[in-house]
């Protein structure tokens, strides 16, 4: 599969055409931001990594029955994908309280609550990404109730996958931040990334940050983490 | 009943316990903040209009099957009240959407949504009473799945009601706070006030906005406003 015209540049990856109007090409980049791009660096080889991360994940969901755009890698860098139209909803599921909810309402990060916690942001750098509810997103006209039902589900279902996956991993997933978009066919379908761009992920022996707080919280070690996280997903 | 200690004072109004442990006087003051206290003043005889508007409303809701911490109007600035111990949110809810929704996601004021939109925000002036979702408001420990579901079944009665009376007014009740709180026995009961201070109501005919954003964006003739509102509930 050939790329055709970048159709979209975002602030990790790229995404090209294909000639297949279905498939679309994502390429992983080494640039890295925070704070909505207030924050602005590169974590050399992360697009290796992120790329390879995803892939293994991806993998991993799709064996266990959840409905992915993934198709396959095609090299160190890109991955050949179903086209979808993205729904524009950050979907978060946090197992620990950490960052924007800790600060939001004053919760030590690190807290574990009783129940699992499930968010929508709007996807929409002019305004932030602001955490919203079901409510608003369908006034918004983003989405609808049902399809909201139906992305709860899933989400609970791919938490409850990495979680046992990480967690083999002596890794604790904290929190993550997934994507979903519709296929020329209607069905709903898990898109984007699960990299630790996306993912807190703490060692549960040392309680080492493995994500990119490393990089958002200037602690160095950047790309060693993320090199550690693919080589223990790597025993999978 | 007499006033002894006086055990809360916020920012629109005292609270006042009694020799009856499970009754409290509120007493309605003419101060009024906007954006959590960081614009300050006083409107003329607000607090006798909020008490005679809460008054008016909390009576139509009981007389309607709503259970409320209303028992009566003492004077003119003083009524008297089931003690509650409050349950740290603002339900909100929009049937126009206007204010804090509309600079979130990039919607104009004015807009009716498809569905009536409900909203909870955490209750804590240090964290500027942000928006959160069921999931939360659970973590936080501020409440639980059950509760939430009866609050939301109340408020949309509340909000069905609250439509209806202000509608053969001739005023639009574009959004509306409330709060609710525990009584000794555990039953949820919807506390504190009803007030232009804590609806958005705009006239059908002219537009005109008859509630607290005449303070907030200076817009002059408040005490006018709430007046208006008393007068039209008058006919109630
Ligand atoms: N299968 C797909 N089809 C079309 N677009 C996709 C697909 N998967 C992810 N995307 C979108 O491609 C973009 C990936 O680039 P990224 O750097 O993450 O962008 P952004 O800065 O907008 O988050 C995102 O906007 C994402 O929503
Ligand atoms: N029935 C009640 N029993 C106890 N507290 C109440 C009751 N009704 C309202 N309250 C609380 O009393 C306070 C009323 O004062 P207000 O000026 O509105 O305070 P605030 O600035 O905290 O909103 C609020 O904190 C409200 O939650
Ligand atoms: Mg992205
Ligand atoms: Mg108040």
């Amino acid at each position: 599969m050939i790329k055709k015209d970048m159709v979209y540049e975002g602030k990790a990856k790229k995404v090209y055409s294909t000639e297949d109007p279905n498939l679309v090409i994502i390429h992983f980049k080494d640039d890295a931001t925070a704070g909505n791009g207030a924050k602005k660096g590169t974590i050399e080889n992360k697009g290796i990594l992120n790329n390879k991360i995803t892939a293994t994940l991806y993998e991993i969901l799709e064996k266990n029955g959840i409905k992915t755009h993934f198709k396959k890698m095609l090299n160190e860098r890109d991955q050949l994908c179903e086209k979808v139209e993205i729904i524009p909803l950050e979907v978060i599921v946090r197992n620990v309280i950490a960052g924007s909810m800790a600060a939001r309402v004053g919760i030590e990060e690190g807290t574990v609550p009783s129940n699992t916690i499930f968010e929508i942001c709007y996807k929409n750098d002019k305004y932030n990404d602001p955490l919203i509810n079901d409510h608003h997103a369908v006034a918004m006209g983003v989405t609808t109730y049902e399809d909201l039902a139906k992305i709860y589900d899933t989400t609970a279902k791919i938490n409850n996958l990495l979680k046992e996956t990480f967690d083999e991993e002596g890794i604790t997933l904290v929190d993550f931040k997934i994507e979903f978009g519709k296929n020329k066919d209607g069905e709903i379908l898990l898109a984007d990334e699960i990299t630790p761009d996306t993912c807190r992920l703490w060692d549960k022996e040392t309680g080492e940050k493995l994500d990119k707080d490393r990089f958002r919280r200037d602690l160095g070690g950047i790309e060693e983490a993320y090199i550690e996280i693919l080589k223990r997903l790597g025993a999978k």
